[in-house]
């Protein structure tokens, strides 16, 4: 990496979510499991992905980079949410 | 559900990470697929999974249930770690 000693580091959760209404076998399946195991009280279960990224940037260009990530490879937007946060 | 009504519900994030040293192949193509895109500044990039669960119990037992879930089902400790989180 060609970068200056200091150069500012960010990490970057992104965590894409499935739309409300679309089905989510994962999660259905995982509820059911762990009702199986005897497990109670369990209301919903969603899965999601989360993406956890370094990147060499200041904060405000590693969101708008992350954003672009959604848009160009990591979320399909027929069916996902996305959340871009800093940590 | 035979819960009386305003029964608590807690929403709780739980996410599934792999330990330091695990080989991560869906991170890595993720960083390499980002950079062929003409992504730049990318330090790493890492796949984590999360569950998100809402439960009809107070918020130490749902913490504890989580504990529970993460142990009998959601993660696999050879490889896994876990982090509970009360939304």
């Amino acid at each position: 990496m060609n970068l200056p000693k200091g150069a500012p580091m960010v990490v970057v959760d992104i965590r894409i979510e499935l739309k409300p209404g679309v089905a989510d076998p994962e999660g259905q399946n995982t509820k059911k499991a762990l009702e199986l195991l005897g497990f109670k009280n369990i209301r919903s279960v969603r899965s999601i992905k989360l993406f956890e990224i370094d990147l060499d940037m200041a904060e405000r260009e590693a969101i708008a980079a992350c954003e672009e990530m959604c848009k160009r490879l990591l979320a399909n937007p027929v069916i996902h949410n996305y959340k871009i946060e800093l940590k």
